[in-house]
Formats: structure tokens, sequence, C-alpha cells
């Protein structure tokens, strides 16, 4: 059976392991300047339909560097626009042999809907508020390598968390490596439900006391999040993260673009301890880790 | 002289012959795993100013797969928004040496014109609705493909033929190699003229009878063909192709993408006479040899 | 430190002889067939915020002939969308570790601003009305080329010199380098300071007899500059160049996309003076240069 990265939920600890070594494994050799050209001469489709900068130069730069070479397709300038299903757009991509599909897109769930009708690997570059999985392992990535193991840590996830594919990939993630997983947010950017394995603090002290790691979630301004608090302002004060409000030994996390002076304020951006930068250089390396994983050549 | 791929009418037997052939060698090495890098280090220029996924991404991948590194230019991100003709951007283009140019544009006979003031190759990649040779060439490779050979062939074309630059050069290729070819189409979407070896079937039952091959064509509602009839549903009765009108020795073709229930019923594409996603699979590997062609490197 | 070109006026005259040298280099490779892929396995990040063809497709295929993989970065699809600044953008995409970025912007002065910020190389490829020094430094190979030397040259910048990046990178770059410059304009587009070193000529006889070189510029009619004369027609009259005005051995170059019939006659254009499709391919060679100079590697 093919693999597909679709979610969290359905990654085995196992793969999630060897997914991270892999990634280990791959920074090591950039760092010592050593290409790793694996896969020369493949190509790979990345479909987004959504605005991306980050994740989508992160998923390019990780093929080019496997020796995978991308084609883009953006929504808004393909045969979608005469009409064809994705569905249909996917059957016949898969039939120019490529390697790999990357795709975002707006709609929760289509990645798994596309997985059942190709032969070739999916990766869900962010499905609608359902899943973003490639982020929860370079988050997770980060914790190993700053924290040195990922087992029992206490880890908060502030912001819009019932609209955000990063808050359900991460807290499936860390949930299954044995993290105590805290959510906090206003009451209107809860989730209806969430797993019994996760606490929802009640206040921002409960939030980020104790906590090893915080992830901080991004204000999604485009999208419909503005709604569900009376001002930035106030956001900013009851659920922002500032300076001094958190130990040194704490990690912040970010999935980026981040609102400064909103989730996060400029100046606390610069502490050693906010490793938002280290999660954007580490994804490359986690996602040349989940190619070769797809691609079945992880030992 | 140097070669380009204008239309159907100027390519000798010989030089079909040739693409084709040279295709299904394409086809048999990677079929075997074999790369074929055949242009490393050469660039080629992909002007589309109409959206395309298929034809774009075929032609990107048939590129790389030679070694050749596509520069994507999208006509609504380049100096045409600043006034420069098509002319002058094609003559400044040139003097950056690419290998190629593939383009494909919604005026028809551009290609033609452009051809006459540069020295480099021109593979139209469909002109308004003058000619789309690759496509027509990919249709007569996969009809030889299934049937052994297209001499003597009944040949069907269905749909909106005038507006249609897939069936003007289908028609022209597949009358050239000795095919038997019939029109059907609603009144208002029949040429003006055409070939005096081109019969015009006067009902669907004369059209799809005793036919080896039928060429189905898309209904293009982003255009103006849907004037031409007074609705889908009556289109798809008496001129779209169901489950049990033809026997299982008749391949059906659809250059894509396809409207299900429309030209086509969602029932009848799962039958193994359909062969619409064999067309898009050598496509590949009929554009790769095109490449080849064009650049005087066929024996 | 690191390199950038910003601007040409923080590029010594060691420094632009160095260019100039490898590029010429670099011309002479490629007219015998010799790749150099020297930083195979590098990508890099192509930032236009602005339309741009003759510019983008240059600097990438300058990098692709040397092995340096482009990622492309619309300002219309990505993060900017979602409201992060282009300091964060940057600093995001730093963290992947490009060879350098290329960025075209309609600010002033950015580039600047974004290499203060990043250990990145960066190519300025036009900021605002600011700068475009990589078109600079090609007009001054293809004067070299032509004219043997570029010391002691007369030369005339004639058209909108006031909003123009291409005059003022122009002016400085051929100052530093020995040329007497002359501008002549309609008074409406005519800096409101400039070097002591430029003459400005007080009509178009003034500003074309006994120049070696004279370098037309754009009307930039998608700007604002059609407000500042009152009509297409006498622009051309007044400031527009025409055939039998200037001697066979006057140089024109023009950074197009050039208007036919306005600051160019169409008649003009295919004298062997007119070097405008050379400047076109020496920018290839020219950005080479640029690159390998930023990458350090230049003897």
């Amino acid at each position: 059976m093919k693999n597909n990265l679709l979610d969290c939920k359905s990654l085995s600890k196992n793969d999630v392991e060897k997914i991270i070594n892999q990634a280990s494994i791959y920074k090591k050799a950039y760092s010592k300047g050593i290409l790793t050209p694996e896969f020369k001469g493949e190509t790979s489709f990345n479909l987004f339909f959504e605005p991306s900068t980050r994740t989508r130069s992160s998923f390019e730069t990780a093929a080019k560097r496997l020796g995978i070479m991308p084609i883009n397709i953006y929504g808004n300038f393909s045969s979608i626009k005469k009409g064809e299903t994705i569905n249909d757009t996917i059957l016949n991509l898969s039939k120019m042999h490529p390697a790999l599909f990357v795709i975002r897109h707006n709609a929760s769930g289509i990645c798994q809907q596309l997985s059942n009708i190709t032969d070739i690997p999916i990766v869900n570059a962010g499905d609608g508020t359902h899943a973003h999985p490639s982020q929860a392992l370079l988050d997770l990535f980060t914790i190993i390598e700053k924290k040195g193991t990922v087992k029992g840590q206490n880890i908060s996830i502030i912001g819009d968390i019932s609209s955000s594919r990063v808050a359900r990939s991460d807290s499936e993630l860390l949930v299954k490596m044995g993290c105590n997983v805290t959510f906090y947010a206003p009451a209107t950017m809860l989730p209806v439900s969430h797993s019994q394995n996760i606490t929802v603090a009640k206040n921002m002290l409960e939030a980020i006391n104790n906590k090893d790691v915080i992830i901080l979630l991004r204000i999604q301004l485009e999208r419909e999040s503005g709604n569900k608090f009376s001002s930035l302002k106030e956001y900013s004060k009851y659920f922002g993260l500032h300076k001094d409000m958190v130990k040194d030994k704490t990690l912040i996390l970010h999935p980026g673009p981040f609102n400064r002076g909103v989730e996060i304020s400029s100046n606390l951006l610069k502490q050693k301890n906010v490793v938002i930068f280290d999660q954007v250089e580490n994804g490359v390396y986690v996602r040349m880790a989940i190619f070769k994983w797809l691609l079945k050549e992880l030992c």
C-alpha cells in the first residue's frame, strides 16, 4: 500500500520517529555541505489553492534538494477555471507519473478524498481547518531538538484553536508522543469537543505557568476569526504573549506568519527561547524526510 | 531551416512517423526506469496566455525529463501588462538563447506569425480555434498503440467542431495518415467548410456505428459554445456518448477536461475502451519526442 | 561581510571591472557550448512584486545556467496577502538557506532595508524609482563590447529621467567609469537635482550631436509619466529618436520594453547601431557574473 501524509492521527509512533530521525540526518548533512539529490529525475506536482509563501517555498526547497523537479499549479490559472473537478485534475496529473503530490486547499478533508482515487502519494500541505501534518512534524522536531525529548513535556496551545489546522495536527501528534497538552483561547475559539487527554486552561496564568512549550496561533484576519473577539487590542492584552510573561526555559513556537503586537510582542521575538525561525529552518529538513518516507526509502 | 510545430498540415508523413516512433522509445525507456536527460543545461520558455493544467504540466514534465529547464511566463504577470507586443516579447526572449518556445494563446495563427520573427523553434500548444498539433499527435500515438495501426481506421469526431483546435488538428493529421474521418455535431457547431476527405454524419447512429475510434470534444462552457444549443441536457441526450451505445472494440478518446454527464457519461469513463487517461500518459512521451524532433536530434 | 547588489553608488570600480570581466568569460564559454553549473544544488528566491518578463526571465536563465534552482514568489499569491510584512517574509525565507535573493518591488530603497536584516545576499532587480543596478551593468558591458572601452565616452540619457531607476543607476555607474553624461528630457521629467558631473542638454540637437552612446528611456504609460507631457505624438516629435537623426557610429540603447513610435521609430530599430537586443543577450551573462560575485567566488 502506498504512503500518504494526510493527518497526524493516521501516523504510527514508529513512522513519526523514523521521519524525525531522517530529518535530523538531513540537517547534519547540510551543515557539512553534503548534497542529497537522491530522487534525481523525478517530478512532483505542487497544487496550492490558497496563498502561501512559507509552506510552498519550504516544500519546493525540500523537493529540489532531493533532486525532485516540482511543477507548480496555481488554482487560479488552471483547468479548474474550465470547470474541471479537482478529482479529475488529480486523476489526469497522476497519469504523468509524478513521484508525489503536495496539496493545499481550503476544503477540509480533500486530501483524504483525493488519496482514494490515485496511486500517487499525497502530502497534505493544509486542508481547510482539518490538518497540517508537516507543520506538526516540524514543531515536534524543533521541540525535540531544543528539549532533548518530547515525552512528558507540558505544552500549551493558545489562540484560535477551533479554526486552526495547526492546532488540530499539533495536539494529535503531541498527545500521541506522550505530551500533556493544554488549550487556551477565548470561548469563541475553543473547539466544541476535544480529546480527553487535553486540558483547557481557565486563564492565561494557568495556560503559561510551568509550561515547557507554548505554541501560539495566528489570528487569521483574512478569514473570519476577526469576528470572534471584540478588538485586536483586547485579544493582545488577554491572549497575547509579551516580554517577561514566561521564563527563559519555556520554548515559544508559532507556525507563522505572525502578527507582531497581536499574538506576540515584537520585543519578545528576539529572545532565545522564541524558536519561530528554527521552525522554518527545520521545516525544510522535515519535509525532505517526509518525501523520503512517502517514497518508501526510509529504513 | 529550423523546425517548428505549428499545425498538422505542415508536418510530413515521415516526420509524423519519426515523432511517433521516438515517443514509443521514450515510453519503453520510462517503463524500465531509464532516465533521458539528453538536453541537460538547456532552458526553454513556456508562455501560456490561457488557463491550462494538463497541457502545461505535460510540456513541463516532458522538458524536465529531457534535462531542459523550463521558465514559465504567465500573460497576466508580464511585460504584456506594460503594453509590449507579443512579437517584441518573443524577440527579446529569443536573445536569451532558449532551446525552444512552447506557446498557448487565444489568437488563431499567432504561432505562425511568431515563428517568422525568431530563430528559436516554436511549439504551438494551442492557438485560438486554429491548431493543437501536440494533442493530435498524442491522439494518433494512442490510436496506433491500441489498434496496432492507423491506416484505414474509421474515426468519428463529435462535438463543437467549428470552434475546436483539437478537431482541426486531429482531422488534418488523421486524414493525412489514411483514416476515414467523420464529423458529427449540431448544425451550429459544424465548420462552414471542410476537407473533401471528411464525411458529415446525419445522425448519432451513423456517427458511431462501425467506427474504430470516436473522438469526443469538450463543450467549452467558458467560451461561447453554450449559445450553440438549447441546453446541456439536450446536448447530452443527442450528442453525448453513454453506456451501451458503442461496442467494446471502439476506442473512445477525449482531449480533456471532460464534462462528466455532458459529452460522456461517468459510468462510461470506467470502461476499458475509454482511453482518455492513456492519452494523458502518452502526451508526455509524445511531447518529449516533439522536443527531440524540434532540436533536430531525431534520426 | 556579505555582498549585495543594491545600487551602483556602492560598487567599487574594481568590483565593476571584475563583474564585467566575468560576464565576458561566460559569454565566450556559452558561444563554445560550455556549460557552467558551478553552484549546483543551491536554491534561490526570486520575489517579483511588479510585472516583469525580461528581467525575471534573465535572472532565472542566469541562475539555471549556474546550476542554481530558483523558486519564484509572486506578490499576489503569497503570505503578503495574509498581512505579513516583507521584512518578516525575508527573515523567514532566509532560514531556508537560499544562496541569494533577487527582489523587484515598487518601494524605493526596500532592498537596502532588507539587506540589513538578512545574512543572505540580495540583488536589487529594480526598486521603485531608486535603482536597477544589473541593468546599468549590462548597459556598461554592451558599451564596452561595442566601443572597446568606456572611459571618456560621451553618453546621453533621454526620457523620463526623474522617475527612472535605470537612468539613476546608469548615470551613477557611467560617471564612476569616467564617461561624460548628458541628460535630456521635458522639464517635467528632469530630476530636481543631479550630480555636478552631469550636463543637461538644452535641446535635442545638443543631446544627440557628437555622442558616442544614446540611452533612450521608456515612457512608463502604466505609471504616471503620461501626465508629464501633452501627447505621445508630441513627445515622439520632440524627444523621440528617428531614422537619420544620428550617425551610424552612435550606439543606441534602451532598457525595454520599448514603445515603438514613441521613444524610438520602428524603422530605426533595425539599424546595426541599435543594440537593444544585444543588451538583452548580454544581460544573462552579466547576471551570471553578478551571482558569482555575490557568492564571493570571483577572483
